[in-house]
């Protein structure tokens, strides 16, 4: 037994088996342990920002991490924008990243690099073995990490080097202790104190384990019992929602709408949530959104027990109930061009129940209002705003969950940058629905670029939201990546698309023209 | 005039006027200062490893750098694999990375995150700007380094980091000082001494501007006279070549190749190249290969002026003349299929004369030798090992130099990371020809695994080098670009495609299956 098979036993042992992977030469070792393991999962990805965003999707569905295995700081570099997403998501995930031998560094290959400083910004644990006789240790450490508390902005990502030769030396078994998880819910005293003033001018912001199913059930017993308003953050990393559940709502992205809700709101109590702040500076409004008037009370952070705050909290009002969503699905659209809402109507129309969704930039955010309404469903949205995350994600969610639906709505834009993972997904076979909001630009762009002031668009600068010259083809860069697709202008195509791809076994993509 | 006007007036009076940009929010006062400015070209790429790798090759021809534009730490994390391998080519390259207002950072807004941190690992000057005022000299100093001396392994890269309010709030024109490059070149006692001891038994290894066309010829002279071995590190970042050049080697790959082909050599002169080290470390190879009988005689370091310091080293010797390569054009192999060897060669007999051709992974490699003889081209060669750079360098080749053709010869895996440039050529209808050899593997990979020792590949390892399940359709990749293409499993539709290629103004890709 070397190094590289210590790592893949512990990594199992710890409740690791599976690995998003895109290794190189400095990680054969690892990949001869692979092989020689029937218990390990490894994905191949043929760019490591899928590796990442699908570590990311998997972990955000099974609360335990998955692990990628890149190549040296270059591989890690590639995942880096995906892991950035993870870490405000907060989402449990492992890096393995092979680097040379520990003596062969100092001669400065043309592949080394620094690969702690690349990890340094994305990762809230990183190591670097240095013999492979304690690798077991050293995965240990690496997965406890992940499931450990740490302060919301650093998120819950170990980043685990292994120089080649810790992988191929020789090393022994031995027996690791389990990997536990202890979320604290807040002190009693805490709940009692908010449950004293919480009343209808207030406003309850909730993220974390509080948008579980559990979770968003009792929010929705205070908001009836108290008349408090229940909001997610803008973009929370999961939300379970649906028509027997309480309607639970989501922060406005612009400064000015966030502004404008919270002036009514006399207290804010943060169960998860974090005080909002504008998404991006304007010279004009304040960074920071809660008015003067409104109190604050910190209930519980993100990385705490926010359910059973929220259930001690329920309890301790003596809410009883709540008052589910009870929406109905709404009319299919029959006819008429595809547009944003006519594509978002029709997927809370036909959506199986408890699929998972997918977000990314673009318009698929609004079909979230009307499907919480409409249908059960997981939501995942992109949490960090590096686009080019929804279809990684979808990747992984389907991986972690080959039972349920997986849609991912992306913007054309969005999805260019992480297009590869369509091909993972057609190589894996998964049940991922991809639904490409095809606008031919950077819509959000333009919008921000007239909020700068100006009140048209140069020519030179259009240059730079446009997308249309020459107009990406999704149907064949699908195809082209062995993903079944087609084309929808109008309602029609489009319910033919969704149906299309309910009767296929495996991965499809919608090209819908908005 | 804001800081952004500033910023872009400061670039153009540096000499930096081409932009390779995927700008964001933050990035909107820079993108109204490109739109106000007529002398600045900002070309769109959707994913930033295109950015950075066009501005790597842009750079690479032109000797002054191109900038990025690029969205916060996550827009640069994606661009650093191609960083990497632009760092060590030495190309003078400038980051301009939009951030978040000053004031705005410390709310921690989604997209907030250690830019300076992430930057570290690429680059050899970074500086976040403090206020609008000074945008000018802060512009001023990155440029600046771009063009000084850095040891060897820094690379040339500049980061400047621009928060928003820096590009928004008022700056004045002020006129800067000109850049300046000073190349010093070897002191001519070093030089005397080297010509001393220069005989049949030794080896120049030349880098850096030694491998410029006056650099090889001075080469080409010192080999004449002294019937020394004129040789090439493995991946120079740029080698001028071709049959009324001398001939100049390059070392092979596997460090056991280098062992053997340094056996007899008894002085080895370093002229811009390193002391040759393993690509990667083997458990029973050494990392260092030079062997112990040889001296080693350090003349020039590749950021000194190495074509000057050969120069003078031709002139002490007394050196008068060189031997062309004087090959002339194979044959064209004009039936059966293509392969590595067959394409390699139908490139050398048909690529036009003056071109520019960028590599990569994958069998590229296999036509220098050939071409060497048969045409005069620049060869970019793939410098940092991180596979995905070939394609944009060509993008940005051909943006430097409209009047080359440029080709890209690039394995199928490699291109998959940065497939993206595919469109950005279509968009600028560069005169680029991709080559894909489509071999679905990653084949290095394979051949790496054997060496580890073992005979056979199993089924999960082997799911890991394989890219046919699904075939990778490269036809319609580049279609779903712009880029127009065709397949070539025969010689005869290879050569069609060299032609369809020849005859059509702008890009064209030619999948390759060998």
């Amino acid at each position: 037994m070397n190094g590289a098979d210590r790592l893949i036993s512990s990594l199992i042992s710890c409740g690791v088996d599976t690995c998003f992977a895109n290794p190189g030469t400095s990680e054969m070792h690892m990949v001869q342990a692979i092989d020689r393991s029937e218990d390990f999962h490894a994905i191949l990805c043929l760019f490591e920002g899928v590796c990442t965003g699908a570590a990311d999707g998997f972990g955000r569905m099974r609360g335990r991490p998955a692990s990628t295995l890149l190549h040296l700081g270059a591989g890690l570099g590639n995942g880096i924008a995906n892991l950035h997403n993870c870490r405000r998501a907060a989402t449990p995930l492992l890096n393995i990243v092979g680097d040379h031998a520990i003596h062969h560094v100092a001669y400065d290959a043309p592949l080394t690099s620094d690969i702690e400083a690349v990890a340094k910004p994305v990762s809230s644990w990183i190591r670097t073995s240095r013999s492979s006789t304690s690798m077991d240790l050293d995965v240990w450490d690496a997965v406890q990490s992940t499931l450990s508390n740490h302060p919301d902005s650093l998120g819950n990502i170990s980043t685990l080097i292994v120089p080649a030769d810790c992988a191929w030396s020789e090393s022994t078994e031995r027996s690791l202790p389990p990997i536990t998880q202890n979320l604290v819910a807040a002190d009693p005293a805490k709940v009692e104190q908010v449950a004293q003033v919480i009343d209808s001018d207030t406003m309850i912001l909730v993220d974390g384990n509080g948008l579980t199913e559990e979770g968003v059930k009792s929010a929705g017993r205070i908001a009836k019992k108290t008349g408090c308003r229940v909001f997610t953050p803008t973009f929370p990393a999961r939300v379970e929602s649906g028509p027997d559940l309480p309607l639970i709502h989501r922060l406005p992205y612009f400064p000015e709408q966030i502004i404008e809700l919270l002036q009514p709101v006399q207290k804010l109590v943060l169960c998860g949530g974090a005080a909002p702040v504008s998404f991006f500076a304007y010279p004009s409004l304040p960074s920071h959104l809660v008015p003067d008037h409104c109190a604050v009370l910190q209930l519980a952070h993100r990385h705490e027990d926010v359910a059973t705050t929220l259930q001690n909290l329920a309890d301790s009002l003596g809410a009883k109930d709540y008052d589910p969503a009870n929406g109905t699905r709404p009319e299919v659209p029959t006819s008429g061009e595809t547009s944003v809402r006519s594509v978002a109507t029709m997927l809370a129309t036909r959506i199986p129940d408890d699929a998972i969704i997918t977000g990314d930039s673009g318009g698929g955010g609004a079909a979230f209002p009307l499907m919480q309404r409409a249908v059960g469903h997981t939501w995942l949205n992109l949490t960090g705003g590096s686009i080019g995350d929804g279809g990684p994600v979808g990747v992984g969610a389907a991986v972690a969950c080959p039972d349920r639906p997986v849609f991912a709505l992306l913007g054309d834009g969005g999805a260019m940058y992480t297009n590869q993972f369509l091909w993972t997904a057609a190589r894996e076979n998964l049940n991922l629905t991809t639904v490409i909001f095809s606008n031919q630009q950077y819509n959000i762009l333009e919008v921000e670029y007239l909020r700068t002031g100006v009140n048209e668009i140069g020519k030179r600068a259009a240059s730079l939201f446009d997308l249309s010259n020459p107009q990406l083809d999704w149907v064949k860069l699908a195809e082209a990546q062995g993903v079944p697709a087609m084309r929808a202008s109008t309602c029609e195509q489009f319910i033919d698309g969704l149906d299309a791809s309910n009767s296929t076994d495996g991965p499809f993509l919608i090209e819908a023209m908005v």
